[in-house]
C-alpha cells in the first residue's frame, strides 16, 4: 500500500508527521512526499525542511493521498499544479485524507461538494464555501474521504484509518508503538470550548500568517 | 531564545516534530537542526528526511537542547561527535530535553547519574544502567532536565515546557493553535496498561530495529 503526502511551502509539520508516524507503521506501507519539485520544502516556521522526492506532476496514482494544512494553504489554493495533482490522483485512490485547513485544498480541487468533513476550527467557513457540511469533530469519515481537525488531530485521524485498514488490534499496536496515551498538561477540551482571549490570539496569528511566511529565513 | 534539535540517522520523526511544533510557537524562539553534517537526515522509515543546517561540531551553545529518540539511538550511542556535542552544550543550556529513548543519549553523555527521568517504556532498564531513577510518567522535570516518554509524549512534554517558559496562558494558546485536544479513537491508557500481546509485537519490532534500519531505501 502506498501513502503519498503532498507538501507545499508553509505547511505545518505536525499536520504531516502526526499522520505519517501512524501510517508508516502499517505493515507493507510505502511512503513518499511530493511537492512542486524534489528537494527540501520549508514548513511554516522556515526552520524545518522536509524532503520531497517527487514532483506533483510525477504523482499519477496512489492508495492513500494525504494533504496537510498550514498557513501556506492560502497561497497553495492558487497552485494549479498542486490542485491538478489532487484532482488527478484522488478519484482512483482508496482514501483521500485532508488534515487541518489542508481540507480547503480538497475543496479547491472540487472534492467537497455535498461531503461531510471537519477542518481546523478557523477554516470552517471556507470549507462550507466549497460546498461541504462541516462538523466540529476530531475527524470525519465520509466514504473514501477522511478529514481531521487542526494539526495534532492528524494522529487521531490516522489511528482511525489504521483501524480501517488493518483492524483495531493493529491500530492499538501502533498506538503503543508511538506511546500515544496523551496527557495534555493544561487539560483537554475542544477548540470551541476555549476562552475567547485565546481564540483572539490565535486568530491574530492566523491573520498575519502571510506576512510571517514572507519574513521567514529559510536556511536550506 | 534558541532551540537546537539534534538529528541522527534513524530518528523517529514524531519525537522531533511533536515538541518542535509546540516550541516553534513560543514567541521569540529561533530553531535549528544539527546532525553529523548539514543536509537531509533519514528518519527510521527511510522515507522521511529532515534537513539539518549545522553539524554537531558547529553547535557550541544553546538555550534549549532537544534530543529525540528512535531506533537509530542504539547506533547513535556509539557516535562520539553526537555525545561530545551533548556533553559540551548541555551544561550551559537552560534546559536539556530528552524524548523517548533519546534519553539514553543523555545517559551516554553522563547526564543521568542520580537524576529522575522518564523514557520510552522499553528503554527503562537501559536508562537505569546510566544511573537514573526512572519513573513511569508522561514527562519528568528534574532541575534543568526535562524528559518525555515515547514518541508522541513530545507534545505533552513541550507544552509543559512552554508553560515553564511563558506561563499557562501561553501554553494554552499554543495548545489551541495546534488543536491539541486529543481523542484517541481506541481509548487512552498507559503503555504499562496495554495487553501483553501488543507489547510482544512492539518488542519484536524493537528487537529487529537494526535490521530494518539497514534494509531501508533512502531516496535522498
Amino acid at each position: 500500500m502506498r501513502l503519498s503526502i503532498l507538501l507545499f511551502d508553509g505547511f505545518t509539520a505536525l499536520d504531516v508527521v502526526g499522520g505519517y508516524e501512524v501510517l508508516a507503521n502499517v505493515p507493507g506501507m510505502t511512503l513518499e512526499f511530493a511537492a512542486a519539485r524534489p528537494g527540501p520544502v520549508a514548513a511554516d516556521s522556515g526552520a524545518l525542511g522536509l524532503m520531497a522526492t517527487l514532483s506533483y506532476a510525477d504523482l499519477h496514482a496512489t492508495d492513500l493521498l494525504y494533504v496537510p494544512g498550514g498557513p501556506g494553504v492560502q497561497a497553495a489554493l492558487q497552485d494549479s499544479a498542486l490542485l491538478a495533482c489532487i484532482e488527478r490522483v484522488s478519484p482512483a485512490s482508496s482514501w483521500t485524507i485532508g488534515i487541518c485547513n489542508g481540507v480547503l485544498l480538497l475543496g479547491a480541487a472540487g472534492l467537497l461538494r455535498g461531503r461531510r468533513v471537519t477542518t481546523n476550527y478557523f477554516a470552517r467557513e471556507q470549507a462550507r464555501a466549497f460546498g461541504a457540511e462541516v462538523l466540529p469533530e476530531r475527524f470525519v469519515h465520509d466514504g473514501r474521504l477522511l478529514t481531521g481537525a487542526g494539526v495534532s488531530s492528524s494522529v487521531d485521524t490516522a489511528l482511525y484509518l489504521a483501524g480501517q485498514l488493518g483492524g483495531t488490534t493493529l491500530a492499538r499496536t501502533i498506538q503503543l508503538g508511538i506511546e500515544y496515551y496523551p496527557a495534555p498538561p493544561f487539560g483537554n477540551g475542544t477548540p470551541d470550548g476555549q476562552a475567547q482571549a485565546l481564540k483572539d490570539v490565535v486568530a491574530q496569528v492566523e491573520r498575519t500568517a502571510a506576512q510571517r511566511l514572507a519574513a521567514r529565513h529559510i536556511p536550506f
